[in-house]
């Protein structure tokens, strides 16, 4: 067969959920997909890098994204990972058909998505069967070192993820530009010189146990937030009571997902957070009240409500009662003039799947 | 029977575990002994309060044990829930003999283990039987307003606590001196006033999981560094990515010491802090060698190492070469003129137990 063909899947995610910031992780069952077709009986493409990119996808900022592959974040990924091993383009011919239905710039986790099924795509079009899923978070982070997001869509499931202390020679490039890994004009012209490999084991992750009764209601408003502007909120120094707050919940919420059936007062109380949440409601009109008002004992079926990543989305954990909850929400950033969208989503336990015939 | 007796077991406890500061704390097997008899045949008592208490314990400071019931921590615990239940004093005629192996001031949890002990004392012989465990955990915190080891010596095995958002009119009272719970002079002469009984459901904690593999070796300096002190020498405020590294590391620890068989590299990752330990070195001589340069790989069977609260005791996980993992703390120390003793501990998993005949 001179064609080949796979699916790469890689499902969206929500990080922090509440006080774990920059630190877990939940993989949703909404997902990215690469549908991938490889024509081996072509010896030459009119396509640069040999690489041709379709995009299928929902909702606002979806015009900007590239179908360059020289430009693309998904394919300056996939080709990261195939100069790493001396492969310098796509094999000739790759078709990339893009399906995205996860929002951008919502807290969802699509860039996070990107960089996951980028990497993938590098393994398959590469042939590198030796790249084990642990090695391939390695390359992740190299493009994105906040690993919460990235370790979900890769690993799925509920996940805490961290990072190694690095040794001061990889510590002093902490986080790398995709335009360093990639040397100048980045993921374009080949100036033939291999980009920097990873070091081994930047990241590691565990699995945290959830109960399957748990679902989770996502609330979209019709807004971005802009991740670089979600940070610049907030402050550089934290007091050491609010420290602590958040310290003494995500202790408790890995064990208290786990426990089946769910514990809502317990489970309400350890979602809860004062290190990026309190600072992010300026970002994110209605923030506060909705994270404040709705509580188990108002809202039956309700387990905890966060800011899903850094906004503006909203995660509602909950067991039942799924529409009036999300109604309950989107009313309230109605009265501040949103509009949302929702979804009710499920773990997704897999992470990162290639399909294939 | 005109003589009613009990004996009250109460376990030490290490708090901390590494990142958990303020939040996660380990019962384990070194238990505080009251051994209770009551001589209801007797009309009058000539001891204060109708009680006496006599003392064998072990080690530095315990001269400094007061045998006076009005000023003895324990009884002036134990008299605040009789007082929180219109009773004046111990019943006519109480005996109190304590047996405490836990050194004082070493971050074993000696004061937590009195309090909890002290509000087991009062319900006993007060024979307040409605007083659940959830309530006494009020009590607790009325006097330490520290869960984590009057969480970990009450209701025993590997806990996490956290305190519950407190009412405005409770909130301005947050920790409340003893001498303001028993009015002055502190739990001495009747003023006939009723102390302020706790709010309901100050305190909650959930039970984390423990390998039955994990053992600790508790290593304890032969030099005293008072909570006060070792809390004087914290910041006020704390750099966002020191908080980050502790979050990452604390939502991991209590599934990875739960995972049978445990994870020595995960684990000693996991036990890693930011937020106490490297500032308390100050204190505590040779801390940061101790901490840094053991390893699962320099030293076979050990898991993590970390400060058993506030220290100085060290607190080795490990599942085996215990013998070798103390002595190459002690001889640590030892470099640094400090003398030592060292215990293998197990789980404490049932808490404060009262034992009658």
């Amino acid at each position: 067969m001179a064609i080949e063909s796979f699916i790469i899947k890689t499902p969206c995610s929500s990080a922090n959920i509440g006080p774990g910031f920059d630190v877990i992780g939940l993989a949703l069952s909404m997902y990215l997909e690469l549908h991938v077709t490889i024509d081996r009986s072509k010896k030459t493409s009119t396509y640069p890098l040999n690489c041709r990119i379709t995009y299928e996808g929902e909702g606002e900022g979806t015009d900007e994204i590239s179908l360059d592959p020289e430009v693309n974040l998904l394919t300056r990924v996939a080709l990261y990972v195939l100069r790493c091993h001396d492969q310098r383009s796509f094999p000739c011919e790759t078709h990339v058909h893009i399906k995205n239905p996860i929002p951008l710039g919502r807290g969802l986790g699509s860039s996070g998505a990107a960089v996951v099924a980028g990497v993938m795509l590098g393994k398959e079009c590469g042939g590198l069967k030796h790249l084990t899923r642990e090695r391939l978070f390695d390359f992740c982070l190299m493009i994105e070192r906040h690993p919460d997001n990235v370790g979900a869509a890769l690993f799925g499931g509920f996940v805490g993820t961290y990072l190694m202390p690095l040794k001061p020679e990889d510590a002093a490039r902490k986080e790398i530009p995709l335009s360093e890994v990639l040397p100048a004009p980045a993921g374009g012209i080949d100036t033939g010189i291999k980009p920097p490999e990873p070091p081994i084991g930047i990241g590691h992750h565990i699995k945290f146990p959830w109960a399957p009764e748990i679902k989770a209601v996502v609330i979209i408003p019709d807004f971005e937030v802009p991740t670089a502007k979600a940070r610049e909120v907030l402050p550089a120094q934290y007091p050491r009571l609010d420290v602590t707050f958040n310290l003494q919940r995500i202790a408790l919420l890995p064990v208290a997902l786990g426990q089946s059936p769910p514990d809502p007062e317990l489970i309400y109380l350890a979602m809860q957070d004062k290190l990026h949440q309190p600072y992010r409601q300026t970002l994110i009109p209605g923030l506060t009240e909705i994270v404040e008002s709705m509580t188990p004992s108002t809202q039956p079926g309700l387990l905890g409500v966060c800011l899903s990543g850094a906004g503006p989305t909203i995660l509602a954990l909950a067991t039942a009662n799924f529409n009036e909850i999300a109604e309950s929400i989107i009313a309230k950033f109605r009265a501040n003039n949103i509009q949302c969208s929702w979804r009710l989503l499920e773990l997704a336990e897999g992470g990162t799947q290639v399909l294939r015939d």
